[in-house]
């Protein structure tokens, strides 16, 4: 199978999206084992549609579209596609009920003559149900040639790829291919590729990918083989010599399946699912990560039992009134310091009894605060069942960026302190 | 001029990385009042690579390339253009001293023969020196045609683009385009689209353009004049039009520059903004949405003064221990519910006495609570100095839509509270 992948949408020709439909398609078709030959983005216009639609079926045999499947007049991708394979339309029941259904739950009652424009099915075509929207995906095939259309919204898009392209496309594929995801913390890319470079030199099955993510490392690791365990078989084996290796096995902190690989950072399931597994409570004082420490941790659920009580103490007067913070320490030390984010960690861990807690305070920027400290620099503390430590970090960056590297520093080390404890 | 963006890499053919240069570009030139009509991705071949160029330049003068200008064996797009043009190669002196100059500063000691490659320029093109890289930049022109190469890396190319590319390409626009984003929310795409068909019916300058975002819908108004005072002459008059239609004015809550238009909500900056410039104070007290309020208000730099705590108070623990919510109430109406919901509110605003205060108490699945509450019911409380109103609301999608959503109409909550009472 030759794929092309068409994206259609004025907004993307402006630039004012990145294109991450694509490359999600893309990874996924390379997982599948199917070649992706061309990736073209077109606008909303019916002459320059077809035209691309000519071209590609030129070369390849598949094409898939995402976008201009909306209500709306300049939505056009549906009408092209019907035209392009000489199709008319018919309205299709099942899918103007389940769009009535989703605009009356999502609580629009005004719903328009444009909202019909989406029940309307080529002739012959199979239809797609959308989960996450109102605009059905849809699947011409003739001639050993076929093309697939989902919606442009990415989370509509990935639903729909995940419940109905996917099967649809793995008939075609005579491979099993399976991909693990190693995560690592603390060491850089270029490092670890020194440290497996000649592991790295000598793939072929399985395949080895090094992607660097903000603060830490992702290696992807693919093996295809006639069935599922013996691609599993075959990844394990690899991922054993990887960990062995001297001064690399101790930076790992993950390893899961294709769900981690598109996500900045999994400290925040690693440090969850050790909180869960092991009944462990957990509180929180953030001051300059406001928050994002512990709305990481909510991302994940089942944390509810363990994540007691999270405080964003931005303010001098929540860190006094709710962490019994000294106001002489304050005075003494700074807001910025390590005594104070000491107090903060201990104030929080003794407010509901957690067994773990976690404190940052520091400048995220763009200015100093009046003390004049450095912009980056951060005070995470730890408490771990009576003990407390802090690390002084100095990160590089903007405002959200500094954010950000403290809030995984703040996890990584909460992550080691717990195995300590285990 | 009629531009095609094409981006040549395997790796993002295979959705190893998303292309944001190809966004960064268009956005560029969109600005430029250039028209970006196509966009096309090809791996590193040199046959597919030479008939996208073919097809391209059938349909339009300039082409812009980024990618395969590195030193190896696989890098061939300068190759594919010089041969494309038919022009012969030349070896670049001042280019190749460059090169060796930054090979020896970033501690490459072992420069090999293939790096002399990235010095071998096309007959007759114009030389863009790379500020951040080793591979320059080239132009070649031939009858009102022209292609431009510039590298892969973003921060190569961004700064070549920026110091080089773009001053070359202002000669060929003609004239100013500005554009101004309007951001609603509380009002669907097609409702919106509804209302003010006319005025998209008839646009030509200023022109609009609609993008549905996660809860919440973007209007980009693009005028273009001889001069930037002009263009935002036409941009108000018609804003002033469009705001004046029935319902339709009341749902804007923020006008902005294109600063606004990929942000996912621009509803934290306005309350962050009406917070500051009226020298008021919140606090907030998240169960469901775990911390995303007040960590979107920390987003904002100089929020510090006004934001003065946040509880994410996840346990009934913490509800009762630093909320102050009444065990009763917990006990005859459960977590979920208004009343916890206006205590909550009112036990955080009284802590450190703010003058507005923000609560939110839900169900975000993917399972109810021991309730049996049906997952998506969030109850929302603001606290307006002295006054608590609770809106009752049920979102649908996975757990992070459900916490995002509660999470923006929170925002919106409180916006219009502060509103009411400046």
């Amino acid at each position: 199978m030759r794929v092309e992948i068409v994206s259609v949408g004025t907004e993307l020709l402006l630039g004012d999206i990145v294109n991450t439909n694509t490359a999600y398609l893309s990874k996924e078709l390379a997982a599948l084992g199917l070649g992706v030959y061309r990736q073209t983005t077109v606008g909303d216009n019916r002459e320059r549609l077809l035209k691309t639609l000519d071209i590609a079926f030129s070369e390849n045999d598949t094409v898939i579209i995402t976008g201009g499947l909306g209500p709306t007049d300049d939505d056009i991708t549906k009408e092209c596609a019907a035209e392009f394979f000489g199709r008319d339309f018919y309205f299709h029941e099942y899918s103007w009920v389940k769009i009535l259904e989703r605009l009356t739950r999502t609580g629009r009652n005004v719903i328009t003559e444009n909202n019909k424009k989406q029940a309307m099915i080529p002739e012959g075509a199979i239809v797609l149900e959308n989960f996450c929207g109102t605009a059905p995906g849809i699947i011409i095939e003739e001639n050993n040639k076929r093309i697939i259309l989902m919606p442009g919204p990415p989370r509509e898009m990935r639903d729909m790829f995940g419940k109905s392209v996917k099967p649809y496309l793995e008939k075609y594929s005579k491979k099993q291919f399976i991909s693990k995801y190693v995560r690592f913390y603390g060491i850089g890319e270029s490092l670890l590729e020194t440290k497996i470079k000649d592991i790295m030199d000598r793939q072929t099955n399985p395949t080895l990918a090094l992607y660097a993510k903000t603060g830490e490392v992702l290696l992807r690791i693919t093996a295809s083989a006639k069935d599922k365990n013996e691609c599993e078989e075959m990844i394990n084996r690899q991922l054993e010599e990887i960990e062995s290796r001297e001064g690399v096995g101790e930076y790992i902190y993950l390893v899961g399946d294709e769900d981690v690989s598109s996500s900045q950072t999994e400290l925040n399931s690693a440090v969850a699912n050790l909180l869960i597994k092991n009944n462990y409570t957990i509180s929180i004082a953030e001051s300059l990560t406001g928050g994002k420490i512990t709305e990481m941790l909510v991302e994940k659920s089942g944390i509810s039992n363990s994540l007691l009580e999270g405080v964003v103490c931005y303010s001098n007067k929540s860190k006094i009134t709710t962490l019994g913070v000294k106001e002489e320490t304050l005075e003494k030390f700074g807001a910025v310091s390590e005594e104070v984010s000491r107090e903060m960690a201990l104030g929080v861990a003794k407010r509901l009894n957690s067994d773990f807690a976690i404190a940052t305070t520091g400048i995220a920027g763009p200015n100093s605060d009046e003390s004049g400290k450095p912009v980056g620099l951060v005070y995470i503390a730890v408490y771990a069942q009576g003990d407390v430590s802090v690390k002084e970090c100095s990160f590089v960056g903007d405002r959200e960026l500094i954010r950000f590297r403290a809030s995984i520093e703040a996890l990584d080390e909460v992550r080691k302190n717990i195995l300590k404890k285990l």
